[in-house]
Protein backbone atom coordinates (compact mmCIF):
# COMPACT_ATOMS: atom_id res chain seq x y z
CA UNK A 1 0.00 0.00 0.00
CA UNK A 2 0.92 3.54 -0.87
CA UNK A 3 1.11 5.45 2.83
CA UNK A 4 -1.27 8.53 3.82
CA UNK A 5 1.84 10.52 3.74
CA UNK A 6 2.73 9.64 0.17
CA UNK A 7 -0.84 9.59 -1.58
CA UNK A 8 -0.97 12.87 -2.84
CA UNK A 9 2.82 12.88 -3.89
CA UNK A 10 6.72 12.08 -2.87
CA UNK A 11 9.90 14.57 -3.51
CA UNK A 12 12.12 11.67 -4.89
CA UNK A 13 14.92 14.27 -5.13
CA UNK A 14 15.21 17.85 -3.88
CA UNK A 15 18.32 20.31 -3.77
CA UNK A 16 17.77 24.21 -4.05
CA UNK A 17 17.48 24.60 -7.62
CA UNK A 18 15.71 21.37 -8.92
CA UNK A 19 12.74 18.83 -7.64
CA UNK A 20 12.01 15.63 -8.95
CA UNK A 21 8.71 14.81 -7.79
CA UNK A 22 6.17 11.58 -8.11
CA UNK A 23 2.77 12.60 -8.42
CA UNK A 24 1.07 10.48 -6.17
CA UNK A 25 -1.42 7.33 -6.26
CA UNK A 26 -4.93 7.20 -7.61
CA UNK A 27 -6.94 5.82 -4.17
CA UNK A 28 -10.07 4.65 -5.67
CA UNK A 29 -7.48 2.22 -7.50
CA UNK A 30 -10.17 0.96 -9.92
CA UNK A 31 -10.62 -2.72 -10.97
CA UNK A 32 -9.23 -3.64 -14.69
CA UNK A 33 -7.56 0.01 -15.41
CA UNK A 34 -3.58 -0.02 -15.63
CA UNK A 35 -1.59 1.76 -12.59
CA UNK A 36 0.48 4.96 -14.05
CA UNK A 37 2.96 7.13 -12.99
CA UNK A 38 2.98 11.04 -13.60
CA UNK A 39 6.04 12.62 -12.71
CA UNK A 40 7.18 16.77 -12.60
CA UNK A 41 10.26 18.30 -13.00
CA UNK A 42 10.52 21.62 -11.24
CA UNK A 43 14.03 23.23 -12.24
CA UNK A 44 14.52 27.72 -10.93
CA UNK A 45 10.66 27.66 -10.81
CA UNK A 46 9.88 26.23 -14.20
CA UNK A 47 7.85 23.02 -14.64
CA UNK A 48 8.08 19.80 -16.50
CA UNK A 49 5.38 17.14 -16.72
CA UNK A 50 6.57 13.75 -17.35
CA UNK A 51 3.79 11.03 -19.02
CA UNK A 52 0.58 12.76 -17.85
CA UNK A 53 -1.63 10.10 -18.70
CA UNK A 54 -5.27 9.82 -20.10
CA UNK A 55 -8.13 11.64 -19.86
CA UNK A 56 -9.06 9.02 -17.26
CA UNK A 57 -6.54 10.99 -15.00
CA UNK A 58 -6.33 13.92 -15.85
CA UNK A 59 -8.59 15.81 -13.08
CA UNK A 60 -6.89 13.89 -10.61
CA UNK A 61 -3.50 15.03 -11.89
CA UNK A 62 -3.72 18.04 -12.60
CA UNK A 63 -5.08 19.26 -8.89
CA UNK A 64 -1.82 17.35 -7.36
CA UNK A 65 0.00 19.43 -10.08
CA UNK A 66 -1.13 22.49 -8.50
CA UNK A 67 0.13 21.75 -4.54
CA UNK A 68 3.59 21.82 -6.34
CA UNK A 69 3.43 24.70 -9.30
CA UNK A 70 1.22 26.97 -10.72
CA UNK A 71 -0.12 25.60 -14.17
CA UNK A 72 1.41 28.09 -16.48
CA UNK A 73 4.94 27.72 -15.00
CA UNK A 74 4.89 24.25 -16.79
CA UNK A 75 6.94 24.75 -19.84
CA UNK A 76 7.22 21.53 -21.35
CA UNK A 77 5.12 18.09 -21.60
CA UNK A 78 6.91 14.67 -22.32
CA UNK A 79 5.27 11.86 -23.82
CA UNK A 80 7.51 8.44 -24.09
CA UNK A 81 5.14 7.34 -26.59
CA UNK A 82 1.71 7.48 -27.93
CA UNK A 83 -0.51 4.53 -25.69
CA UNK A 84 -3.49 6.24 -24.45
CA UNK A 85 -2.43 5.47 -20.81
CA UNK A 86 0.83 7.98 -21.48
CA UNK A 87 -0.62 10.88 -23.79
CA UNK A 88 -4.37 10.60 -24.86
CA UNK A 89 -4.67 13.44 -22.36
CA UNK A 90 -2.99 15.42 -24.86
CA UNK A 91 -5.84 18.50 -25.81
CA UNK A 92 -6.82 18.86 -22.01
CA UNK A 93 -3.17 19.41 -21.15
CA UNK A 94 -2.62 21.77 -24.19
CA UNK A 95 -5.79 23.43 -22.84
CA UNK A 96 -4.71 24.21 -19.50
CA UNK A 97 -1.20 24.74 -19.83
CA UNK A 98 1.19 26.90 -22.20
CA UNK A 99 3.42 24.14 -22.45
CA UNK A 100 5.05 22.43 -25.58
CA UNK A 101 4.54 18.74 -25.82
CA UNK A 102 8.08 16.70 -26.99
CA UNK A 103 7.05 13.32 -28.63
CA UNK A 104 8.43 10.71 -30.83
CA UNK A 105 8.57 11.93 -34.38
CA UNK A 106 6.97 8.76 -35.46
CA UNK A 107 3.44 9.77 -33.60
CA UNK A 108 3.56 13.51 -34.12
CA UNK A 109 1.08 12.71 -36.89
CA UNK A 110 -1.39 10.31 -34.91
CA UNK A 111 -1.78 12.69 -32.33
CA UNK A 112 -4.30 14.88 -33.53
CA UNK A 113 -6.42 11.84 -33.24
CA UNK A 114 -6.93 12.55 -29.62
CA UNK A 115 -9.58 15.45 -29.96
CA UNK A 116 -8.64 19.29 -31.83
CA UNK A 117 -5.05 20.26 -30.96
CA UNK A 118 -2.69 22.66 -31.87
CA UNK A 119 -0.01 20.67 -33.99
CA UNK A 120 2.99 23.68 -33.40
CA UNK A 121 3.00 23.01 -30.04
CA UNK A 122 4.03 19.44 -30.22
CA UNK A 123 7.79 18.77 -31.02
CA UNK A 124 8.77 15.46 -32.94
CA UNK A 125 11.87 14.31 -31.40
CA UNK A 126 13.49 11.28 -33.76
CA UNK A 127 17.08 9.19 -33.64
CA UNK A 128 19.40 9.72 -30.74
CA UNK A 129 16.95 11.93 -29.04
CA UNK A 130 19.20 14.83 -27.97
CA UNK A 131 18.55 16.96 -25.19
CA UNK A 132 15.22 18.86 -24.17
CA UNK A 133 15.60 22.01 -21.98
CA UNK A 134 14.55 22.54 -18.54
CA UNK A 135 14.98 26.27 -18.39
CA UNK A 136 18.05 28.74 -18.52
CA UNK A 137 20.63 26.11 -16.90
CA UNK A 138 19.64 22.70 -16.91
CA UNK A 139 18.45 20.34 -19.49
CA UNK A 140 17.67 16.39 -19.73
CA UNK A 141 19.27 14.31 -21.77
CA UNK A 142 16.68 12.56 -23.83
CA UNK A 143 17.57 8.45 -24.62
CA UNK A 144 16.17 6.03 -26.99
CA UNK A 145 14.34 3.07 -26.09
CA UNK A 146 12.89 2.28 -29.55
CA UNK A 147 10.87 -1.06 -29.85
CA UNK A 148 10.70 -1.15 -26.20
CA UNK A 149 8.04 -1.63 -26.70
CA UNK A 150 7.01 1.73 -29.08
CA UNK A 151 8.55 1.57 -32.25
CA UNK A 152 8.85 5.47 -31.30
CA UNK A 153 9.63 5.37 -27.81
CA UNK A 154 11.95 7.65 -25.12
CA UNK A 155 13.03 7.76 -21.74
CA UNK A 156 15.39 10.48 -20.53
CA UNK A 157 17.79 10.78 -17.89
CA UNK A 158 17.88 14.40 -15.32
CA UNK A 159 21.57 14.48 -14.54
CA UNK A 160 20.33 16.82 -12.14
CA UNK A 161 18.59 14.28 -9.99
CA UNK A 162 20.96 11.21 -11.35
CA UNK A 163 17.10 9.79 -12.12
CA UNK A 164 16.48 7.65 -14.76
CA UNK A 165 12.83 8.24 -16.51
CA UNK A 166 12.69 4.11 -18.20
CA UNK A 167 8.56 4.88 -19.50
CA UNK A 168 7.67 1.15 -19.62
CA UNK A 169 10.58 -0.01 -18.89
CA UNK A 170 10.79 -0.94 -15.16
CA UNK A 171 6.58 -1.33 -14.91
CA UNK A 172 4.97 -3.52 -12.26
CA UNK A 173 1.83 -4.79 -12.74
CA UNK A 174 0.46 -5.23 -8.85
CA UNK A 175 -2.26 -6.95 -7.50
CA UNK A 176 -4.97 -5.44 -6.21
CA UNK A 177 -4.51 -3.23 -3.09
CA UNK A 178 -1.13 -4.11 -3.55
CA UNK A 179 0.98 -1.39 -5.15
CA UNK A 180 3.99 0.26 -3.28
CA UNK A 181 6.41 3.09 -4.02
CA UNK A 182 9.73 2.32 -4.30
CA UNK A 183 11.33 -1.69 -4.21
CA UNK A 184 12.30 -2.92 -1.20
CA UNK A 185 13.01 -7.00 -2.47
CA UNK A 186 14.23 -7.25 -5.75
CA UNK A 187 13.46 -11.00 -5.65
CA UNK A 188 10.00 -10.43 -4.42
CA UNK A 189 9.63 -7.74 -6.94
CA UNK A 190 10.27 -10.44 -9.59
CA UNK A 191 7.16 -12.13 -10.69
CA UNK A 192 5.46 -8.38 -11.00
CA UNK A 193 7.71 -7.45 -13.64
CA UNK A 194 8.97 -10.35 -15.20
CA UNK A 195 5.72 -11.27 -17.57
CA UNK A 196 5.00 -7.53 -18.82
CA UNK A 197 8.41 -7.37 -19.63
CA UNK A 198 8.30 -10.69 -21.82
CA UNK A 199 4.77 -10.18 -23.61
CA UNK A 200 5.89 -6.22 -24.27
CA UNK A 201 9.38 -5.89 -24.89
CA UNK A 202 10.36 -6.18 -28.41
CA UNK A 203 13.87 -8.64 -28.05
CA UNK A 204 17.07 -8.79 -26.30
CA UNK A 205 19.02 -7.13 -28.71
CA UNK A 206 16.37 -4.04 -28.57
CA UNK A 207 17.40 -4.12 -24.56
CA UNK A 208 20.94 -4.61 -25.06
CA UNK A 209 21.14 -1.63 -27.63
CA UNK A 210 19.19 0.65 -24.86
CA UNK A 211 21.22 -0.19 -21.69
CA UNK A 212 25.00 0.51 -24.05
CA UNK A 213 23.61 3.75 -24.06
CA UNK A 214 23.05 3.90 -19.77
CA UNK A 215 26.89 2.68 -19.39
CA UNK A 216 28.47 6.21 -19.41
CA UNK A 217 25.46 7.07 -16.75
CA UNK A 218 25.82 7.11 -13.12
CA UNK A 219 22.28 6.43 -12.77
CA UNK A 220 21.03 6.73 -8.95
CA UNK A 221 17.04 5.74 -9.36
CA UNK A 222 15.04 4.18 -11.94
CA UNK A 223 11.64 6.06 -12.01
CA UNK A 224 9.17 3.82 -14.43
CA UNK A 225 5.05 5.14 -15.85
CA UNK A 226 4.27 1.42 -14.05
CA UNK A 227 4.93 -0.05 -11.08
CA UNK A 228 7.89 1.18 -8.20
CA UNK A 229 10.67 2.98 -8.43
CA UNK A 230 14.52 1.37 -7.87
CA UNK A 231 17.27 2.20 -6.17
CA UNK A 232 20.41 1.86 -4.14
CA UNK A 233 21.68 -1.55 -5.01
CA UNK A 234 18.32 -2.77 -7.20
CA UNK A 235 19.05 0.10 -9.96
CA UNK A 236 21.89 -2.25 -10.88
CA UNK A 237 19.96 -5.53 -10.06
CA UNK A 238 17.50 -4.30 -12.43
CA UNK A 239 19.89 -4.00 -15.41
CA UNK A 240 21.51 -7.11 -14.86
CA UNK A 241 18.13 -8.91 -15.08
CA UNK A 242 16.75 -7.23 -17.97
CA UNK A 243 19.87 -7.72 -20.26
CA UNK A 244 19.71 -11.43 -20.00
CA UNK A 245 15.63 -11.88 -20.50
CA UNK A 246 14.24 -13.40 -23.53
CA UNK A 247 11.77 -11.50 -24.56
CA UNK A 248 8.92 -10.61 -27.24
CA UNK A 249 10.34 -12.26 -30.68
CA UNK A 250 13.21 -14.09 -28.73
CA UNK A 251 9.97 -15.96 -27.39
CA UNK A 252 7.53 -15.23 -30.85
CA UNK A 253 6.49 -19.37 -30.86
CA UNK A 254 5.32 -18.95 -27.29
CA UNK A 255 3.74 -15.49 -27.71
CA UNK A 256 2.21 -16.56 -30.82
CA UNK A 257 0.39 -19.49 -28.54
CA UNK B 1 -7.08 11.22 -55.83
CA UNK B 2 -10.16 9.65 -54.74
CA UNK B 3 -12.52 9.99 -57.37
CA UNK B 4 -15.80 11.72 -56.25
CA UNK B 5 -18.02 8.27 -56.24
CA UNK B 6 -15.72 7.12 -54.12
CA UNK B 7 -15.07 9.69 -51.53
CA UNK B 8 -17.93 8.14 -49.19
CA UNK B 9 -17.28 4.69 -49.01
CA UNK B 10 -16.52 1.76 -51.64
CA UNK B 11 -18.24 -1.62 -51.65
CA UNK B 12 -15.14 -3.86 -51.81
CA UNK B 13 -17.17 -7.14 -52.11
CA UNK B 14 -20.71 -8.02 -52.58
CA UNK B 15 -22.93 -11.11 -52.65
CA UNK B 16 -26.46 -11.72 -51.51
CA UNK B 17 -25.32 -12.20 -47.81
CA UNK B 18 -22.03 -10.04 -47.33
CA UNK B 19 -21.00 -6.76 -48.35
CA UNK B 20 -17.17 -5.39 -47.34
CA UNK B 21 -16.97 -1.04 -47.42
CA UNK B 22 -14.28 0.99 -47.33
CA UNK B 23 -15.76 4.18 -45.56
CA UNK B 24 -14.39 6.68 -47.67
CA UNK B 25 -11.83 9.31 -47.56
CA UNK B 26 -11.42 12.70 -45.51
CA UNK B 27 -12.21 15.06 -48.35
CA UNK B 28 -10.58 17.84 -46.10
CA UNK B 29 -7.44 16.04 -45.54
CA UNK B 30 -5.16 18.10 -43.03
CA UNK B 31 -1.73 18.53 -43.33
CA UNK B 32 0.08 17.05 -40.07
CA UNK B 33 -2.78 14.24 -39.70
CA UNK B 34 -2.04 10.87 -40.89
CA UNK B 35 -4.88 9.53 -43.41
CA UNK B 36 -6.47 6.28 -42.23
CA UNK B 37 -9.14 3.76 -43.69
CA UNK B 38 -11.85 2.43 -42.08
CA UNK B 39 -13.78 -0.64 -43.23
CA UNK B 40 -17.64 -2.33 -42.42
CA UNK B 41 -18.40 -5.43 -42.74
CA UNK B 42 -22.38 -6.20 -43.28
CA UNK B 43 -23.38 -10.10 -43.21
CA UNK B 44 -26.95 -10.71 -43.59
CA UNK B 45 -28.31 -7.43 -41.93
CA UNK B 46 -25.65 -7.19 -39.04
CA UNK B 47 -22.90 -5.27 -39.11
CA UNK B 48 -19.05 -5.21 -37.86
CA UNK B 49 -17.15 -2.17 -37.62
CA UNK B 50 -13.14 -2.11 -38.27
CA UNK B 51 -10.45 -0.06 -36.52
CA UNK B 52 -13.04 3.41 -36.55
CA UNK B 53 -10.32 5.64 -35.60
CA UNK B 54 -10.21 8.19 -32.94
CA UNK B 55 -11.94 11.33 -31.41
CA UNK B 56 -11.02 13.66 -34.79
CA UNK B 57 -12.59 11.26 -37.29
CA UNK B 58 -16.03 10.49 -34.96
CA UNK B 59 -18.45 12.77 -36.84
CA UNK B 60 -17.48 11.28 -40.41
CA UNK B 61 -17.25 7.71 -39.74
CA UNK B 62 -20.44 7.92 -38.20
CA UNK B 63 -22.21 9.82 -40.53
CA UNK B 64 -20.51 7.74 -43.79
CA UNK B 65 -21.59 4.60 -41.71
CA UNK B 66 -25.67 5.22 -41.94
CA UNK B 67 -25.60 5.20 -45.17
CA UNK B 68 -25.09 1.72 -45.33
CA UNK B 69 -26.49 0.36 -41.82
CA UNK B 70 -28.35 1.53 -38.28
CA UNK B 71 -26.48 2.11 -35.81
CA UNK B 72 -28.59 -0.08 -33.70
CA UNK B 73 -27.63 -3.34 -36.40
CA UNK B 74 -23.57 -2.81 -35.48
CA UNK B 75 -22.65 -5.95 -33.29
CA UNK B 76 -18.86 -5.42 -33.01
CA UNK B 77 -16.16 -3.09 -32.91
CA UNK B 78 -12.95 -4.68 -33.96
CA UNK B 79 -9.70 -2.56 -33.12
CA UNK B 80 -6.73 -3.59 -34.19
CA UNK B 81 -4.32 -1.93 -31.66
CA UNK B 82 -3.97 0.73 -29.16
CA UNK B 83 -3.04 3.67 -31.58
CA UNK B 84 -4.90 6.82 -30.97
CA UNK B 85 -5.86 7.20 -35.15
CA UNK B 86 -7.15 3.02 -34.37
CA UNK B 87 -9.15 3.51 -30.97
CA UNK B 88 -9.33 7.20 -29.76
CA UNK B 89 -12.97 7.03 -30.24
CA UNK B 90 -13.78 4.11 -27.96
CA UNK B 91 -16.07 6.04 -25.89
CA UNK B 92 -18.26 7.41 -28.51
CA UNK B 93 -18.61 4.17 -30.26
CA UNK B 94 -19.87 2.76 -26.82
CA UNK B 95 -21.81 5.60 -26.58
CA UNK B 96 -23.85 5.82 -29.74
CA UNK B 97 -23.87 1.70 -30.72
CA UNK B 98 -24.93 -0.92 -28.82
CA UNK B 99 -22.13 -3.58 -30.09
CA UNK B 100 -19.11 -5.17 -27.99
CA UNK B 101 -15.07 -4.28 -29.06
CA UNK B 102 -12.78 -6.79 -29.77
CA UNK B 103 -8.74 -5.80 -29.08
CA UNK B 104 -5.88 -7.44 -27.95
CA UNK B 105 -6.03 -8.67 -24.23
CA UNK B 106 -3.13 -6.76 -23.82
CA UNK B 107 -5.13 -3.55 -24.11
CA UNK B 108 -7.92 -3.83 -22.30
CA UNK B 109 -6.61 -2.42 -18.79
CA UNK B 110 -4.72 0.51 -21.32
CA UNK B 111 -8.67 1.51 -23.21
CA UNK B 112 -10.41 3.35 -19.88
CA UNK B 113 -7.59 6.04 -20.09
CA UNK B 114 -9.30 6.83 -23.35
CA UNK B 115 -12.14 8.10 -20.99
CA UNK B 116 -15.20 6.84 -19.34
CA UNK B 117 -16.30 3.77 -20.51
CA UNK B 118 -17.68 0.31 -20.21
CA UNK B 119 -15.26 -2.50 -19.66
CA UNK B 120 -17.69 -5.38 -19.61
CA UNK B 121 -18.08 -4.63 -23.46
CA UNK B 122 -14.61 -5.06 -24.17
CA UNK B 123 -13.48 -8.90 -25.18
CA UNK B 124 -9.65 -9.48 -25.15
CA UNK B 125 -8.22 -11.49 -27.88
CA UNK B 126 -5.01 -13.02 -27.00
CA UNK B 127 -2.63 -15.84 -28.64
CA UNK B 128 -3.84 -17.07 -32.16
CA UNK B 129 -6.87 -15.36 -32.41
CA UNK B 130 -9.50 -17.57 -32.88
CA UNK B 131 -12.49 -16.57 -34.91
CA UNK B 132 -14.68 -13.77 -34.64
CA UNK B 133 -18.56 -14.08 -35.27
CA UNK B 134 -20.79 -12.18 -38.20
CA UNK B 135 -24.10 -13.12 -36.92
CA UNK B 136 -25.39 -16.61 -37.37
CA UNK B 137 -23.92 -18.14 -39.93
CA UNK B 138 -20.91 -16.07 -40.35
CA UNK B 139 -17.05 -15.30 -39.48
CA UNK B 140 -13.68 -13.88 -39.23
CA UNK B 141 -10.45 -15.62 -38.87
CA UNK B 142 -8.51 -13.34 -36.45
CA UNK B 143 -4.97 -13.35 -37.20
CA UNK B 144 -1.89 -12.35 -34.96
CA UNK B 145 0.40 -9.69 -36.23
CA UNK B 146 2.17 -9.06 -32.62
CA UNK B 147 5.02 -6.65 -33.01
CA UNK B 148 4.10 -5.68 -36.48
CA UNK B 149 3.95 -2.68 -34.94
CA UNK B 150 2.41 -3.11 -31.78
CA UNK B 151 3.44 -6.21 -29.07
CA UNK B 152 -0.51 -6.65 -29.20
CA UNK B 153 -1.79 -6.52 -32.69
CA UNK B 154 -4.17 -8.30 -34.91
CA UNK B 155 -5.53 -8.87 -38.59
CA UNK B 156 -8.59 -10.88 -39.64
CA UNK B 157 -9.51 -12.93 -42.83
CA UNK B 158 -12.73 -12.67 -43.90
CA UNK B 159 -12.84 -16.13 -45.95
CA UNK B 160 -16.69 -14.76 -47.00
CA UNK B 161 -14.97 -12.29 -49.44
CA UNK B 162 -11.41 -13.27 -49.21
CA UNK B 163 -10.39 -9.91 -48.18
CA UNK B 164 -7.09 -9.79 -45.17
CA UNK B 165 -7.50 -6.74 -43.23
CA UNK B 166 -3.91 -5.88 -41.97
CA UNK B 167 -3.75 -3.08 -39.79
CA UNK B 168 -0.64 -1.23 -40.08
CA UNK B 169 0.91 -3.83 -42.43
CA UNK B 170 0.74 -2.91 -45.84
CA UNK B 171 0.13 1.05 -44.81
CA UNK B 172 1.10 3.56 -47.03
CA UNK B 173 2.00 7.39 -46.55
CA UNK B 174 0.82 9.28 -49.32
CA UNK B 175 2.08 12.88 -50.19
CA UNK B 176 -0.07 15.55 -49.70
CA UNK B 177 -2.96 15.39 -52.09
CA UNK B 178 -1.77 12.21 -53.52
CA UNK B 179 -4.10 9.65 -51.89
CA UNK B 180 -5.41 6.46 -54.18
CA UNK B 181 -7.79 3.83 -53.22
CA UNK B 182 -6.03 0.88 -55.21
CA UNK B 183 -2.60 0.21 -55.95
CA UNK B 184 -2.17 0.17 -59.58
CA UNK B 185 1.61 -0.01 -59.90
CA UNK B 186 3.44 -1.74 -56.86
CA UNK B 187 6.89 -0.06 -58.31
CA UNK B 188 5.32 2.82 -58.13
CA UNK B 189 3.69 2.05 -54.68
CA UNK B 190 7.14 0.74 -53.29
CA UNK B 191 8.41 4.59 -51.96
CA UNK B 192 4.86 5.10 -50.35
CA UNK B 193 5.58 1.72 -48.23
CA UNK B 194 8.70 1.35 -47.65
CA UNK B 195 10.41 3.97 -45.25
CA UNK B 196 7.20 3.39 -42.77
CA UNK B 197 7.62 -0.62 -42.73
CA UNK B 198 11.48 -0.27 -42.36
CA UNK B 199 11.29 1.88 -38.85
CA UNK B 200 7.30 1.09 -37.16
CA UNK B 201 7.72 -2.93 -38.01
CA UNK B 202 9.73 -4.78 -34.89
CA UNK B 203 12.13 -7.47 -37.31
CA UNK B 204 11.65 -9.68 -40.14
CA UNK B 205 11.56 -12.42 -37.70
CA UNK B 206 7.86 -11.32 -36.83
CA UNK B 207 7.07 -10.79 -40.16
CA UNK B 208 7.95 -14.60 -41.22
CA UNK B 209 6.31 -15.78 -38.69
CA UNK B 210 3.44 -13.64 -39.41
CA UNK B 211 3.26 -14.62 -42.85
CA UNK B 212 3.65 -18.60 -42.25
CA UNK B 213 0.01 -17.98 -40.64
CA UNK B 214 -1.77 -16.97 -44.13
CA UNK B 215 0.14 -19.53 -46.04
CA UNK B 216 -3.10 -21.66 -46.21
CA UNK B 217 -5.62 -18.57 -47.00
CA UNK B 218 -6.87 -17.83 -50.49
CA UNK B 219 -6.18 -14.00 -50.01
CA UNK B 220 -7.69 -11.87 -53.10
CA UNK B 221 -7.42 -8.61 -51.14
CA UNK B 222 -5.53 -6.59 -48.80
CA UNK B 223 -7.03 -3.95 -46.92
CA UNK B 224 -4.26 -1.51 -44.60
CA UNK B 225 -5.14 0.89 -42.03
CA UNK B 226 -3.35 3.29 -43.78
CA UNK B 227 -2.71 3.76 -47.73
CA UNK B 228 -3.86 2.04 -50.24
CA UNK B 229 -5.75 -1.27 -50.98
CA UNK B 230 -3.75 -4.26 -52.91
CA UNK B 231 -6.04 -6.66 -55.22
CA UNK B 232 -5.07 -9.49 -58.21
CA UNK B 233 -1.48 -9.64 -58.77
CA UNK B 234 -0.21 -6.76 -55.98
CA UNK B 235 -1.28 -9.09 -53.41
CA UNK B 236 1.71 -12.03 -53.63
CA UNK B 237 4.12 -8.79 -54.74
CA UNK B 238 3.25 -7.16 -51.52
CA UNK B 239 3.88 -10.00 -49.44
CA UNK B 240 7.20 -11.09 -51.54
CA UNK B 241 8.78 -7.43 -50.78
CA UNK B 242 7.49 -7.73 -46.96
CA UNK B 243 9.13 -11.28 -46.89
CA UNK B 244 12.89 -9.96 -47.49
CA UNK B 245 12.17 -6.43 -45.98
CA UNK B 246 15.03 -6.10 -43.05
CA UNK B 247 13.30 -3.43 -40.62
CA UNK B 248 13.30 -2.12 -36.98
CA UNK B 249 15.93 -3.93 -35.14
CA UNK B 250 17.08 -5.68 -37.89
CA UNK B 251 18.42 -2.02 -38.58
CA UNK B 252 18.57 -0.74 -35.12
CA UNK B 253 21.98 0.90 -35.41
CA UNK B 254 20.96 2.80 -38.35
CA UNK B 255 17.02 3.94 -36.32
CA UNK B 256 18.89 4.65 -33.00
CA UNK B 257 20.75 7.42 -35.19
Amino acid sequence: MISQDDVNGKVLYEDEHHRFIWLGADEKEEQGVVQTNQYLIIRNGRGTLVDPGGIHLFSRVAALLTRYIDLENIDSIFFSHQDPDVSSGIALWLGITKARVYISELWVRFLPHFGIMESDRVIGIEGLGGSMSLGKDGSLKIIPAHFLHSPGNFCFFDPHSSVLFTSDIGAAVFPSGGQYLFVEDFDKHLPLIEGFHRRYMSCRRAVRKWLSLLAPLDIKMIAPQHGAIYNGQNVKRFFDWFSSLECGVDIIDEIYG
